[in-house]
Order: structure tokens, then sequence, then C-alpha cells
């Protein structure tokens, strides 16, 4: 904020009483202690805690980082699958003051090493499997003063360079099973995730433990989830806090299965779960979603997911797959949007009470495709260029501005990145959207992935999502390429359906198009390629379009 | 807390983001901007805000407010039923970063008079049918600066003493419509209530913004509330913040039902608008809800409430009440615990999915009479006399503690009440209770009213709740009193339904009790009366009835 807040008169109040992210764990295994942790090995079996074993298992890992010489403030990062370990990190690092950072196991090695070495890492927390990245940069990451190996064996069978090492069990196995949790300032770094933005290096965000529990409280009044539900995680858990799930779950008492070793190549074993375990809640991003939408839809006997919430997020996800999910599964498919910035959650799309009353059946699905409106506890505004707030209409896009207590103030340690924050404390979050009376947006594109075309604007996000509702479309990126005549051009990528792919045609995707564009804003180029460039967090990479098709238009 | 939180690592988050209780409601015009509002007038008629509505009218009160000279910390005292000039109140005031300070309106005039030049009032905002309340206490409250009186006539048609007299409406109307929130640091007092304990003068609790914020959000956590729900405040807003329900049904998005002026005895007015305005939540006391089962059971067509929970509070609901409210109306009676100390919500009693599976129908409705899990986000343990914290087991009585952000840490300028608070900060509740395996509190008594017999204690709430489960009772309490030979003995005082009035005896209560009562706790004296002795909150007077009755075991 820009101006320093104004005292009151005082309060009786325990103002003092610190939002430590410990406390949510440690009154969840009190209140909750039956309630299931499930987590399910690489071999698919399933080790079956309740939340007091976890809870046990937090205060020894707490105890075993401070006895191997953890200290408050030492960033302590983490190297795994969704695991209950990795749970136990979520909890026992940050119990202790130490910082829990999260690695993003699809960083480039370059990325990586700068990420360890940005954050000067103490320790590293790395799963038996994920020990070839760590040792792939442990000579560059001069900061790290060993390594804990997570493995079932013992740790003479561990073949590594890594070294010192120590055994994860052994190290609980070996500490004190009791622990007086310090208090800590609630504006210490809880945890910190690195952006993986298109352009430039990872920048941190750290997260306070203020932010990390006001954003579990968040998701508890708007993701409707109760102590009935099972909440299945598989967002994995190095993005974004793992979408604050981990701590919300357990601030509401939800059952909490984690699919541990997440293979997309292997479907069956990521859906198996939702049925067997009785899932009711998710979260991630279409890029899974879709194609365990394929792997349902080609199952003999479709599971029965009704009631269940699909939190999506990350890109939008189609109406095609939002309403393939109902079909098939009877799930629901929720749009939220956030950014790593923001914990993340900013929005989210449920249905109002009166639109439920008002709306015909296809106007509901087409308002599930916005992003829905902004939880209360977060300033939210869209802008034009002059930073001056555009109206509720529905029509006028500007970029999209976000304040409040789960919004990151700046980057940590970059210098040059204050221009990614308003002078009265908005993060500009690059994206350009509408908001509507209802409050509900629609991001139309990033600011900088908007398309230029004769002085008018094509939105490349529209013309996506309409390619591919087309059913022979399995996947579709449109971006802007620069244009001798009209500055810039959109091309259209698409990948078909396997039964589509020998028929499906240039023309079709045109034809499908003019339905909803005009005729200037149809794309000369429509590209049927195999697989979209994607980033390490499963978006497309524009970036890396952009420059392959660079040239498309100049000839 | 006791000792100084550590600073650990810094992080990046927008941590100087204040929780001022003015964003909730912002937010929610933006986001559930049509959400309804009703306000139900003397007559009967209602009036329909929107949250939009509300919004506008929430700043033209506050510009109103300044423009008479309302500044930071001023205490402003409303006088008000269940309106939306309340509600107006609870945003519009504290919005500014003056206090709004709630007045029972049942207090007595010595109290009253006390309460408000304890608390220094600047200003009162009462409503028309309540000014004799405030002119019986004028002449001796000089701190006051002028009364704003709630009215849809004229200033000049109000006969009153009191001086000098502003009109609500009149300031509102000339109010100017826009305005730009000051930013108050979180830990400015919001608002204040003060304690209507049976012993000495009332005492001030005054709550954090940062206080309020918190509580609603744990509200909405733990209620179950969605924007779906319609809200009804049925609890009096000058009740410890209203239990928090105005700021959660906003935070939620819910539908907001204000009954206006609640007249216990105009059950018909206070129930019909369960049905016909949808209410599917509400709040209040067994003291209101008893006899509102009494009015709905002798209707022809009992209304429909399946789905609607009543959050119940104040004093144990009978289990007979809560199997009537089911059997009636299918409403489920949700038994909750606090204190105005504690904002209030510090236990909810919500069946946990595996109980669900696990008890009987009738080991369900038992559970039911316990006062629930305590809420995460707070310390509640229970503790011998000498502090020492005692074993889960359900069995072994202590007091109970409780620490938290929506916990008083003091009592405003109360010399001598230190002695309510522990060392490392735990408010002392006075209530005594057991904590069980799955962290249900059940209370057994306050601690001055367990009964000391030979020895040995008698639970006088237990006793009073088995009294009461006999058919032909309406209401019971029961207290100890002085023995000449076994240092206390209880002494039960029953009211009898109408129906039983000429037919009831001391050996029907006596028998009925002895099913569960070991032979030597059953009271010599049954005593039938025409209603208990109750507080100005509805809670039996027990400091009356042992007065009263301190001689009947002495003869």
């Amino acid at each position: 904020m820009s101006s320093k807040p104004i005292m009151g008169f005082p309060a009786t109040s325990q103002d003092d009483y610190q939002l430590n992210v410990i406390n949510i764990l440690r009154h969840a295994a009190r209140t909750f202690g039956r309630q299931e942790v499930v987590s399910i090995r690489l071999d698919g079996s399933r080790l079956r805690f309740t939340y007091k074993d976890t809870y046990a298992r937090v205060k020894r890992l707490a105890n075993a980082l401070t006895g191997i010489g953890a200290q408050v403030g030492d960033r302590i990062g983490v190297i795994d699958w969704n695991t209950h370990r990795h749970l136990e990190c979520y909890f026992g690092i940050p119990g202790i003051g130490a910082v829990l950072l999260l690695i993003n196991i699809r960083l480039s090695p370059p990325d990586l090493s700068y990420v360890i070495n940005h954050a000067e890492a103490k320790y590293i927390i790395v799963d038996e499997t994920l020990i070839p990245i760590a040792e792939g940069i442990a000579n560059q990451c001069k900061s790290i003063k060993g390594y804990i190996i997570i493995t079932d064996r013992p740790l003479s069978e561990i073949k590594t360079s890594l070294s010192p090492v120590y055994s994860y069990e052994t190290l609980l196995k070996e500490a004190n099973p009791e622990i007086r949790w310090p208090v800590l300032d609630e504006r210490s770094a809880y945890g910190a995730c690195y952006t993986t933005g298109t352009t430039g290096r990872p920048k941190g965000v750290y997260y306070s433990h203020r932010n990390v529990y006001l954003h579990a409280m968040t998701i508890g009044n708007n993701a409707e989830m109760t102590s009935r539900d099972c909440f299945y995680q598989l967002v994995p858990m190095f993005h974004a806090m793992g979408w604050g799930m981990p701590h919300a779950a357990f601030l509401i008492g939800a059952k909490y299965v984690l699919p541990g070793m997440y293979n997309i190549a292997d479907l069956g074993s990521l859906a198996e779960p939702l049925v067997s375990e009785g899932v009711t809640a998710t979260a991630g991003a279409p890029a899974l979603f879709m194609p365990m939408l394929e792997y349902l839809r080609k199952l003999d006997k479709k599971p029965n997911l009704s009631g269940a919430r699909f939190l999506s997020g990350a890109s939008e996800p189609s109406l095609a797959m939002m309403k393939g999910f109902y079909e098939t599964t009877r799930a629901e498919i929720v749009h939220a949007y956030g950014a790593t910035e923001t914990t993340p959650l900013v929005t989210i799309n449920r249905l109002k009470p009166w639109l439920e009353k008002e709306l015909t059946e296809e106007q509901k699905w087409d308002l599930k495709r916005k992003q829905g409106y902004p939880v209360v506890g977060l300033d939210v505004k869209i802008v034009d260029h002059e930073g001056k707030e555009l109206p509720h209409d529905g029509k006028t896009p500007g970029e999209i501005l976000i304040r409040g207590p789960w919004i990151t103030g700046s980057y940590y340690n970059a210098p040059g990145s204050e221009s990614n924050f308003t002078e009265d404390g908005y993060w500009k979050s690059g994206d350009a959207g509408t908001m509507d009376e209802e409050g509900d947006i629609k991001i139309t594109d990033r600011v900088k992935d908007l398309i230029k075309s004769g002085g008018e604007w094509i939105s490349s996000v529209d013309m996506e999502n309409e390619i591919m509702a087309h059913p022979g479309v399995l996947e579709a990126a449109v971006t802007g390429v620069a244009h001798p005549k009209w500055e810039e051009r959109p091309v259209a990528l698409v990948v078909p359906r396997p039964e589509a792919r020998d028929t499906i045609t240039k023309a079709d995707i045109i034809n499908h198009l003019a339905a909803k564009f005009a005729k200037w804003q149809l794309p000369e180029e429509v590209v049927f390629i195999d697989a979209i460039p994607k980033t390490s967090v499963g978006k497309f990479d524009k970036k890396v379009i952009r420059e392959r098709y660079k040239d498309i238009y100049k000839k």
C-alpha cells in the first residue's frame, strides 16, 4: 500500500497471535485426527495415514532438520513428486522457520541451478528417482550443505555423487517425537516458488506465513469444501504452493489423496483413485484434464463422479472439455484463475443463484468459459494503458491488476522487476481481460499476446478456443506473427484428433471460425502439427511458436 | 503470546495489506452486487435491497458521520433492532475508523450508562422506538455530543428530550455518495461489546478489524454457507457482534434477512420469513428456538425446512428440542459454543464422515449434545485447577482455556481483570468441560456452577438437560445451594408444559432422573414454577436462583 495505515482506537483482541501455517496442521490433528491421508507409491500400492500420523511425522521431520543444522530463515529445497513426504515438508520445514523452496522438476538445468543459487538453498530434499536432477546441478550450487534422500532403502544402496547425504526416513526415525514450535512473525517467509515465465530468468515469489494462511482460508470459503470431501492433489506440489490445496484441505478437514509420481503417460493410474478413493474435489490444468477426459471416454465403464468439482486453472478450459467431463462422468469443471504471484486464487467461476434462475442451459455453459469473479479479500481491477480503471461492461478489455494479502508485492532480489507493480501496490498480471456487471472476468489474452492487425485487435485465446471446439481438433494455439502490410496477422497451429488426422483440412478450420469471427480476423495460415510447443508448466509456449513461424507471412 | 515472535527470512507478500472489515462489503458489492438484503419493518412490510444498494447507503453513512464531526477512534453507540440500518452501522462506522459500540437494549439503566460512560461514546444512533432507553440515561452520559434518530418521519415529528438530534435518513440523503476509505491499521478497534455476566459490572471487549475479519472467514470455513444460502439474522445484533454473521454472510455472498423488531411474544412474525424468504441458515439461542419450536408444532401446516441449519449457542440445546426441530421441520440444530470474549465461534458440532458411518442414530443424537470441536485457528485446552492440560478422554473435566486471533486478550480499562487470562495468553472461559479423542468438547458446567456435595461433583447442566427431556417439562434449572451437612445440595426448578401443569409431580422428576443419576446426586427439592429467572441475554440467572433458594436446605 502506498500510504501508512491509520491507527484507530486500541482493541483488546489477541492481535499478536501470529498466523503460523503449522497451526493449521496442529489444530487439524486435534480436531480431525482420524481423517485419512493416502499416498500412492510408484508400484501403485497405497500408504494410509491419518492426520494424527501426518502430524507425528511432521514433528519428527522438524526436529530432524534442526538436528542436522537447519536454522530459522534457511532455504530448504524439495525435489519430489506429490507424495506424503512432500506434504510433510510443506509443514515441517516452515514450522521451524525455514523456507520451503519448491523446485519445478521440469526446469532446464541452467534455470534450476539459477533458482537454487538465487535462493541460496542450504539443504536439498530429493526423492531417489529424481537424484539425477540434483546431481546435474550440484557442482554449480555452492550454498548446499547437504542432501536428504527420500528412499525406503538403506542409504548405502543409493549410488550417487551427491555429498553429504542423509536418509529422510532414518532422520525421522531417530528424531525426537515431540516439539515446541517456535512462534514466527507471520510476515516471515513460509516458502518460495520461482515463476517460469516465457521470458527472462525465473523470478522468486516468497510467500509469508500470513499469505499462505489467509489464502487457505479463502480457498475454504470459495471452493465449498468440507470434511466430507476427498481432495486429490493432482496439481504438482511445486506449482504455486500446490495451489494452496495442501493447506486448505487440512484447514477444512478433508480426506487428502496424493498421486505420487503423476505420469501423464500413465493415465490409468492417475484416473483410478478418482473412483477407488472417492474423490470429490481436485485441481489441475487443462493440459492434464484434457488427456484424462480422452482416457475416461474410452473406458467401457465410465466412472460416476457426480458432485465432484475439478478446479481448472493455468489456462482456459475449452467448452468442449467442460461439457465432455460432465457428459462422461458428471464431474463439474470449475474454472479458476491465478498465477504463481497470487498463491494462486484470484477468481473462481461458480454459478450465482440468480443466474441459475435467469440463464438458459447454453448461456450457463458459455458463462463457465469466463475466469469467474474475484474472491472477496482481493482488490481487482481492469485498467487501460494509462492505468485508468475501465467500466465493468464485459466488453472493454484492459490489463488485470491485483492487490491483496496473498499477492506478491515484489520479486525477491530482482532489480528492474519493480515495473511489474503499480505505485499503489497492485501487481500487473500481464493478462488482458474484461469484467462484466456481475464481476466476472474474461481473459482475452496475455497483454503481449493480443494480435494487432491493421490497427485492430484479434484475441488469440478466443480463436484458440473456437478452433478447439471443432470436433476434429484436440488442441490449437494461435499467435500473432509479423506481417509486412498489417503489422501482425494470426497463424493457427492445430493438433487434430487421431481419428480426424487424415481428413481435416484448413478449409474446415476457416469455415468453422467464420461463424464467430470477422473475415479480416481469420488466419491466412493454418498449420497442422503433432503437438503444440509447451512451457515447463504446460502452457502454450508462444515465444517458441512465434520464433518458429516468424517468417510465415514474409514470403 | 508470552514471547516475542521470531522473524524469519523476509517474504515478498503484500503483508502490509490491512484486513479492514469494509473490504468485505466493498468486495461483496462488486462480486455479489445483485444478492438480496431483506429488512422487515415493524408493520411486517419488507424493504428489499441488494448488496450494491447496501454498500451505496454505507458509503453515505460514512460520509454523513464524518460530516457531523465523527473522527478516527470515536466510539459511536447503536441502539437498534435487527434492521438494515443496524447492518449499515456494522460497516459504515468502522469504515471511517470509528468504533461500533453495540448496546444491549436489555441492560438495566445503571449498567447502560456505565457502558456508555466507560466507552466514552461520542454519538448515539437510536431507533425511534427505543428513544426512551437513550433518554433514560442521557443525563448521566456527558461524553455524548449528539443523537442520530432512525426514523422514516420528519425529525420535527419526533418528541424527545435528547439534544442535539439528527435524522439518520436526512443525513444519508445529503451525504456524498462516493468515498475514499481510509486504510486502517488492522489492529484498530472495529467495534465493542460489553459482557453481561451475572457478577460485577459489564466489561468491554474491543474487537480489532483483524479479529472480526478472521472470524468471518472462520465462520465461512465452518458453517458451510455458500452464496446459495439465505441467512436469517435472529441473534440480536448487539450480542457478540451478531455472532459474526453479518460479516460472514457478505463474505460468502449469501442472501441476508433481518427480522426487524424481534419480539419473542410474536413468534408468528418471527417464524414466517423462514418459509417466505427461503431461509437455509440462522443462528440463535435455545431461549428463542424453544418457544419457536412450540409455535411451529402447533401450526396445521408444518414448514418444510429440509437442509436448513440453525446454529444454536449461548446455552446447551436440549436433545428434545433438537429432535423436535428435526421431526417438525427437518431443520438441523447445529450446536456451537462461544462467548462475547471469543467473537464468538470456538467450537461447532458437525458430524465427521467416519462417525457418520460408525455411530448408531441414537449415538448421533447424543453426540449432538456436545458443544463440538474447536475450529482450526484456535488453541483450546482443558486444564485442571493448577493449569495442567488434561487428557482428551471425554471424562476428565477441567476449565476450558482459549487463545487465538479472535479471542480477547484483555478487558478494556478494567483493573483487576487480568486474572481472567493466563500468563501465556489464554482466556479463562470459566466453563468446565471435557474433551474427547475426537476433539469434541462437552461443557458440564460453569466452573462456579458445579455442585460440590460431600466432596463429589454433580453437574447441574447434565441434570437440567435430563429433566428437560421429560415430556411434561418445558424448562428446568438446577443449582447448588448451601447444605449444613453436605456443603452443597442440588435444587431443581421446573417449568411444566401447560398440559402437564396439573398432573406432574416431584416423584415424576425424581424417578425420571434416577435412570441416569446416582441416588446421592438426586435433588431433595423440586420446585415447580412458572418461569426460570433469566439474565438479559436469556441465560438462566443462577445468581438470582441461588439467592432465592439459599435457605431451602437450612430448615
